[in-house]
């Protein structure tokens, strides 16, 4: 059987374009003699639409468009995902469906039963479960449909509180009692660089435990914070892998099930280069989707936001950046030095303002009202505040959008000024740790220095009071990162960060900025996520209560 | 039988606190003669914990906490709220349960099953659903137990596209089937002010119906951005309520099911008094149970920070609130002296800070690179931001926490500059339409003038520019608020909003405007909810999408 992967690159309800986008795969894949043509999970809208599913007008408008692009199927069936309305008396108003697209017409619908509500999904809420199961023919052929969750049978967790079997269904269990002689998966599965392998170990593992092949179409494209990398596959029926298209980006094959032929991706690079093409597609998405183009950035002579600067010219080219350098009297010459010369090897527009007249200005408005009292972190704050202002006036008259530069380890423990530094209409690094931000330095400058190496071997400050050290009130990002990456990602408790062979006064003073941190997180920009648990919607704790966990 | 309903405020997490308050009431209720107490929805953790659910150490102090409970549970007989541990190999990890507690220990737990997961619930991300279903019984008496919605049988919608009936399993009508002589309901029913007689209704329609009364024990007190109301309510078989207790605070009232006595809340005041009310216990709430003490904010001579600083004096005593007058060119004297005044009739502490030096500051910096562009909202924003740096450096130095003053006719719109008036810890207004806002005021000054009356009369203006009004750039707002209304409350469409007399030119660009604004308000701070609509996360729109609806 001939089959088409279409990977493809949706704009959430901007159902022209995908409508169009889908028609055209179709196209292609009568062009190429296929007998079927597979899209991923909601293609017609786009995944995940979140509440945009509660509106009629939106819901009509996806089935509408899953009707044009019925009529473009004569010849070949194609399996389209999409809302699909709940007819029943009771229960919620949608199912998330696979559309049976064949003669120009809806043939038949299958629904979604296993419906993630967990980390940055939220399908129960807009969602009712499917609870029948019957196979689709095709010429012949059985074949089981599944929608992404369908066929996770079990889930990754490093908790041992958690079951790895998260629900009650198990809707390959109940297909393969109906000797299918074919799986379909429609997938909209995001990138996380820790668990990879997992979701391809779940296809493998599938494929041998029913002895059944695998079509797996996966979206691709970032929608907001939610980045998904394609590497759709053809997994065959002892679980090994024959086809397996690109990472993020659109891409389309023609795969045939009686082929021994095998295509896959070679050469992908180490994790860190993983996440760099995600945040590029992250941050190329983000903008393009909104109809933007242009951004900018404080360019401090730091890491993290030499490396912002060099993913924003990767993903919307030099043409369209534009940075700010603002130092103050605490500022270092070579952090200004290194600053001018990353814009330079970039070649992007760059423009300095010393902020010190300005906060100057701040603390004499602020004499009479703080005599007498102690220089703190208020005075710390006026200079960030004062930088996001101005470059925020930039963002304001230029058009320009603010790309914030936090790291994950600084977003975790609180070490940033809201309204100063934490401003931004996209958080590029805040699903990055600090460490891995060098990393991806080193890996920017693998073939010659783009990032200066000033930028990446001094000690990392703030400069925000004299010879101020990152070091002077953090662990060091060896520790931290470690003790951050149990706790968030692993979910570990205290005891079970202490007997991994961290300091416990350390495990708990960090611990207790991540929680008391949560307000300013809360007022966060979007975080592009690249992790299996990143700070934003994923991660739900809320804001008042006792936290000692 | 003689039976307390216990309506109280818990701390989430502070299993200390919650588990005495819950031992005190146990105690007064056995001193009462009481035979059950019952308290609500999750009571020993608070509701709601969020992602702490994930935390192992969290639900096995909850647990703890129960049996710590249950140690005073001699000659009385406790139904609390806690989550459960799942035995099962399958399903989701916990269960929303009710212990029943006696002769010293757990007896018995019953599980929620209508798991709502909507709006700002999110209960299936945690909870297993319940499936089967029996009675408790007590001294001979066979009790229905049912946890808050397993008792909704019909949810609030005015969109036609909703169903009334959003769960296939109906709980009650199983559990009738077994002949209950009571149903007890634990609850954490927030309020929602056009909305209080729906969750009146459900009880009166669910006792009617099943020819059973019903002991409903609601949790007080707010959450972040939740408020809970209390309102517990004892009502007999035939619909009729013949207890109910306070609002907006803890209380505690046996009943005796053979009693014809009624005790019922009478003169409640109309829809604004309530939100006066939720709003003094949000604010209250918020400080408190964060530790904290001490509030700042912006005083404008404008109405919203006006009201904004009497429930701020209202929820935490006017010794604890200080204000900050922040006058540019642009500001009228007026503006000065209705500040000043209502300050002094509040008796707070005020200061008064010039902002024009800073902003001329700002200007001269970016002089060079704004040459020969026009003066457009960046100026605005920048008088803004200077606004929201001076007031975060008196919160800083002096741990007043800011708090936000932005109605949420604004906040709808993006009528509000983000990084500038748009900060705070806590959004005190953002779910209360303008109009409300002036029905408050009136309110208020309902004795004598607290707000001077200039401050109301007066057309409301950001005094951003010369001669700046409101109505240059938005609707008036009894439209304004009308079309918002019926598209955020009332989730109406544009069609339909066109159909009920407003202008379609208007009524576009409202919604367009609400649509653009969606990432302003993702960095917006937590907003008290007094709507069965609010902004924050019982409303989630992606931000990169093509909206059209």
């Amino acid at each position: 059987m001939k089959i088409a992967l279409a990977q493809q690159n949706y704009h959430i309800g901007n159902f022209k374009d995908n409508t169009q986008k889908i028609i055209n795969a179709i196209e292609q894949a009568k062009d190429g003699g296929a007998e079927l043509v597979v899209f991923s999970e909601l293609s017609v809208c786009g995944y995940y639409p979140h509440d945009l599913l509660e509106k009629r007008e939106f819901v009509d408008a996806a089935i509408e468009g899953i009707h044009q692009i019925a009529d473009h199927c004569n010849g070949i069936t194609a399996i389209v995902g999409g809302p699909c309305i709940n007819e029943e008396s009771k229960g919620k108003k949608l199912f998330n469906s696979a559309y049976i697209l064949a003669k120009g017409e809806v043939q038949d619908v299958f629904h979604k039963t296993l419906l993630p509500t967990y980390d940055i999904f939220d399908e129960y809420r807009h969602f009712e479960p499917n609870n029948t199961h019957r196979l689709l023919e095709i010429n012949g052929k059985k074949i089981a449909v599944t929608i992404c969750e369908d066929i996770w049978d079990k889930q990754p967790t490093s908790n041992k509180f958690a079951k790895d079997k998260i629900y009650t269904a198990n809707p390959m269990a109940e297909l393969s009692k109906l000797n299918p002689d074919l799986i379909v998966n429609l997938s909209a599965s995001p990138f996380s660089y820790n668990q990879e392998d997992y979701r391809k170990n779940i296809l493998l593992r599938n494929a041998s435990k029913y002895n059944l092949p695998i079509v797996y179409v996966n979206q691709v494209g970032a929608q907001t914070e939610i980045i998904f990398d394609g590497g759709s596959m053809y997994v065959d029926k002892n679980g090994l892998v024959k086809q397996e298209l690109n990472y993020f980006e659109e891409d389309f094959r023609i795969i045939d099930t009686t082929s021994e032929e095998v295509m896959i991706q070679e050469g992908r690079g180490d994790y860190v280069e993983k996440i760099y093409n995600a945040l590029v597609l992250g941050i190329r998405d983000y903008f393009h989707k909104s109809g933007l183009t242009k951004a900018t950035l404080g360019l401090s002579g730091g890491i993290d936001s030499a490396l912002v600067a060099v993913l924003a010219v990767d993903a919307l080219g030099a043409e369209n950046v534009r940075v700010l350098l603002m130092p103050s009297k605490y500022s270092s010459d070579h952090s200004v030095n290194d600053a001018v010369q990353l814009a330079e090897n970039l070649g992007i527009q760059h423009h300095t303002i010393n902020i010190q007249q300005i906060v100057d200005r701040f603390e004499d408005s602020l004499e009479d009202l703080f005599t007498g009292l102690d220089i703190d972190v208020t005075e710390e704050n006026i200079q960030a505040r004062t930088r996001g202002t101005l470059v925020m006036a930039l963002s304001n008259k230029f058009g320009n959008i603010l790309l914030n530069t936090t790291n994950k380890s600084e977003c975790a423990v609180g070490y940033g000024t809201l309204y100063g530094d934490m401003n931004g209409g996209l958080a590029v690094l805040g699903d990055v740790y600090k460490l891995d931000a060098y990393k991806m330095a080193h890996f920017i400058n693998r073939e010659k220095e783009i990032i200066p190496v000033n930028t990446i071997v001094k000690p990392p400050s703030a400069e925000l009071r004299p010879d101020q050290k990152d070091s002077d009130s953090l662990p060091d990002y060896e520790i931290l990162d470690g003790i951050l990456f149990r706790y968030i990602e692993q979910n570990m408790s205290p005891e079970e960060i202490y007997a991994e062979g961290f300091e416990k006064a350390v495990v708990d003073k960090v611990i207790s900025m991540v929680n008391f941190n949560e307000y300013k997180r809360f007022q966060a920009p979007p975080i592009l996520r690249v992790s299996s648990k990143a700070f934003g919607f994923g991660r739900k704790m809320p804001l008042v209560a006792n936290y000692k966990f």
